[in-house]
């Protein structure tokens, strides 16, 4: 970390501050230039509390050098980090498509839709039964009633199940569930991050609308803190003026996130666009950029036809998607 | 709520999507044009869900004309509410300072803040004792210890306290708390929003750093949907490309929230800007805007010399802010 | 297009209104509902200025429900547009690698570069002559050298040139380049849109870096709208709050323009990155989202090692990527 | 300027890149810590093309402790500057506000609102006769024949007049323009900002819609390097993701500039929030917030009053606006 000093700081003042850091147990390397001290520090810096020196006024800017995430930096840990999910491995050269419908609804919509994306070559079965929705009178899940039908899912199909969690009260009704999805409103919510990171569950973090990916890191490493280091980082999307698509996908993130760490990345197209058009696309594009897997959304409903258009694919639609992703992870990973 | 349906609709379709939209308690207006068809849904639209409409293939766009919030807004509501934080009113033409630390530090600390601000005119007394940090290894708070702080503040110098609540099972600690505050990364943690509303606590919403003045009004109205009506919104600034400024304080926000709604908006200058420097003019400039409220960090600790340049106002610098902000009080408030 | 009326609105207002939009050759259907009244726009709307029927005191908001948009527009058009870029085919099928160095150096230099990419299979050869560069202290091209330079290199190795115009008054340097290109800074710079409309020159039209792609189909009409139809829109990297690459590259572009217009768009993966690691993965991604062309910095020059690093690959990277690129597109565009 | 090297550079390159930055006339102080190695650039840095050096492999991160803009700076000007705008001054405890029509249409219309401005108070009359649309199929104003109707507003009221300029070509038809204004979409055409270098006109540069405030200040800097130093600052909103207003209105911005630069700062709440009703009190935040000047739409036209409710208020709402204004300044500028 390097500090530097404004012009017009007293030897007494920085003094001071070289105490107060020395205090926290890194050393201070004193740089003195022609108009500004710099101070190098070196150690154990994740701890120091970057805005509070910003903020000090003898202090005109600082700078990490190293980053301030340990257990998902991949410095400390240069392997791909390969995450058991159910028993499908993600990451380090094993990439997994995860599909399934935005909401259960019924015991034989989970369950044909299971079936399909099955044989189109999915490895897991996604499905929401808490549900954050921006308005209070939407639609919010099935709750309990939803997990046990993605149990059951399971248990005709094989797949491993992926659902999200909304609050920590609600853990037990997750103990069937092989992966446990924190969405992108809930990446900051510290607590149920740090409640995860004392189960020994596997863990998809969504990054947030307005995260950085080093804040999307650290919220990793809340969970790796904890102890849990089953962690998938997945990309869905961020908040920008453009209007067209529901929120940008910001696909360089992938190697981005590969070269800052170990853990596996995933996309998510669906929500990341919002149109089921642009998603076949997205999701080549996505494997094309290095993903460790994509998570789209499919659905398959004959009483509701009504719905075909929306982000979600229908079952023909995924399977030819299938086809050619094989395709395209034969180019990029041969 | 208008929906436009694509021009190679056929008429089955349009058939079809009616009956599914009467059957949902709202009436249907076509309006055939050359190219589109046009339905007008009128009735109580707030429960119909948008997205999903505007996911049909035969839709073209949907748009709402009426908000789908409802107690928080103003149509049916027109006169201003004043909310009773412990004791202050705020709204209605009721302004009110809230001052204090970001963090409760000390019993010493926080006692001769309250004192402090107290004398200069503050209202309220804030400070952290949850702190959302992005880093796991930066100090989180004194927790339980730190709302036992809180408490001797108020009773010492009877200003009622504001300090936020990160989790539901934290409920219990907050029962001297005048105001719960919700901080802007949990603005939809909707789980948390259903549970203060079901509490009779104040509640002092923040905007998250990428909602919308809609989603802050449809989280608000999470909260008043369980029976809570006592919400203050917060603006403390949104994430753009700036970086000279932690974020960007938007100060349009307080007229368009009056227009929208009848709740009272207090602004965060200190989140805001990250610079005490910049806390005085943004202050100011949010009492000539018109907002209900400031909340303003102010730090003194003589031990801490080296803090003075942080985004906490000085004890000095917040009394000289008082005075000028009474001063344009009197000119935007006769 | 459609124009919702406030629910006050007199009839008297609403029939003065209504005889403004006819005198501007649309028709004009009315749909009274219970609360609000809506017309319905019919005609050609593309002139109806939309921010000023916006602005009136009885109208509630309006939407377009057809594009405003025309010449570009693929409902007008609907097979791609094959643009020649100097003998070079580019959209429709037809995909073009452009690549060279940010900046003309030397003639070596861009000598050097041409015969490189072109042996591994770039159809085009880019360099910057005029640079737009944020501070008047910065490098700013070779101007008219630059461009001779170019022109020898095309010469030598047959590839037509790509170069950057920053003003009309320059237009007759740009006699022998192939495909002028329009900066992102000059994407609404309307003076040198309308005055390239006016030219037969193949434009090169990059995104704005806060613009929407409705915006960036406008800036295409302007060209087109003066008799030019030769435009190759290009994506570049947009501002987001991101930091850690230069912008963020928005490959669902890709898709969204093609199912809005007919023009061919390219992607300049370099640009939006800012760093050589992520180009090849954002080079691969864009061509299997449908991309018609990559515009990537190749730079080679051993006497400046040092520039290794930056956003330029070079030739041996540069190739490399190419051979991946090859197998991409065989999957997308069997 | 500080560089930081990565630690696996070897003492030829470190060398090698030493050399290369002496040549280009800064001194290096070397600092060596344990891991990383650090360059202290001084002297002269403004020059030094930071994007290049942070592009190199051995570096790691590059850091301005300096800005790159002088003649814009306060640190080399300590004193307010007091730009002279056709008589009337701007800066330095002089605060003015413009005010008058989006566009020139008549010479009733110029001449009417002119005076109407200045009985309540405006200093400098606006009228655009060059218009930045985004259509080239909306109105783009009356060309010179509106700023001979501004000349003739000018002569019957004495009010100095500012209008926008476009194209370097037509400065011939600016010369009785007091202020020239660079609009938003124009802040980064560098060859008109060059151009206007070269005049000795009054510039108002209005901050583009993504750009940070140190490109505004670049941009400046661009204008001051030609020897034309009468530049006035404009803010006018940003582009963010919230849609209720046309942008967002960043007033932190004022006291930031304030802080970086010695040049006058105007804001023009009409354009940045899109609707009539927020101006007033958008206007008196700014000038709480410390601005020098404000820039204001007001139209009065009653053969159109369908107008009323733009984003232009009427002389009413003008000078009552005016009131309150003077009552804010005796407080924040005393």
């Amino acid at each position: 970390m390097i500090t530097v000093l404004k012009p017009n700081t007293t030897a007494e003042q920085r003094d001071h501050l070289i105490h107060w850091l020395e205090g926290q147990d890194v050393q201070v390397h004193v740089s003195e230039g022609a108009e500004y001290t710099i101070l190098g520090l070196v150690g154990d810096t994740a701890h120091i509390d970057m805005e509070l020196l910003e903020s000090l006024e003898i202090v005109q800017s600082v700078k990490r050098v190293s980053e301030p995430f340990k257990k998902c930096n991949r410095k400390f840990h240069p392997e791909d980090t390969v995450v058991d999910a159910g028993g499908v491995p993600i990451g380090g050269g094993h990439f997994a498509v995860i599909a399934g419908p935005c909401s259960v609804e019924t015991r034989d919509q989970i369950i044909g839709i299971a079936e399909s994306v099955k044989a189109s070559g999915a490895k897991l079965l996604r499905g929401g039964a808490f549900k954050p929705r921006t308005s209070p009178y939407d639609f919010q899940g099935l709750h309990a009633t939803g997990l046990e039908l993605l149990s059951e899912a399971k248990k005709e199909t094989g797949l491993p199940i992926v659902s999200e969690i909304m609050d920590m009260r609600d853990l037990d009704l997750f103990q069937d569930v092989d992966v446990i999805q924190v969405g992108a409103r809930n990446m900051q919510n510290f607590e149920l991050l740090k409640g995860l990171g004392h189960t020994n569950k596997t863990i998809l973090l969504k990054r947030g609308l307005a995260n950085t990916l080093k804040e999307l890191l650290m919220s990793a490493e809340y969970i790796m803190a904890g102890g849990n280091e089953n962690v998938i980082l997945c990309e869905r999307g961020i908040r920008t003026y453009e209007t067209y698509t529901r929120n940008t996908l910001d696909l360089s993130c992938v190697p981005v996130l590969h070269e800052l760490s170990h853990l596996p990345v995933v996309v998510d197209p669906s929500h990341a666009t919002g149109h089921s058009n642009l998603v076949p696309s997205m999701a080549l594009a996505a494997a094309a950029a290095g993903a460790d897997g994509i998570m789209v959304e499919v659905h398959n409903d004959p009483l509701h036809a009504l719905c075909d258009g929306a982000q979600s694919l229908t079952p023909a639609q995924f399977d030819s998607l299938m086809q050619q992703m094989k395709r395209i992870l034969e180019v990029v990973r041969p």
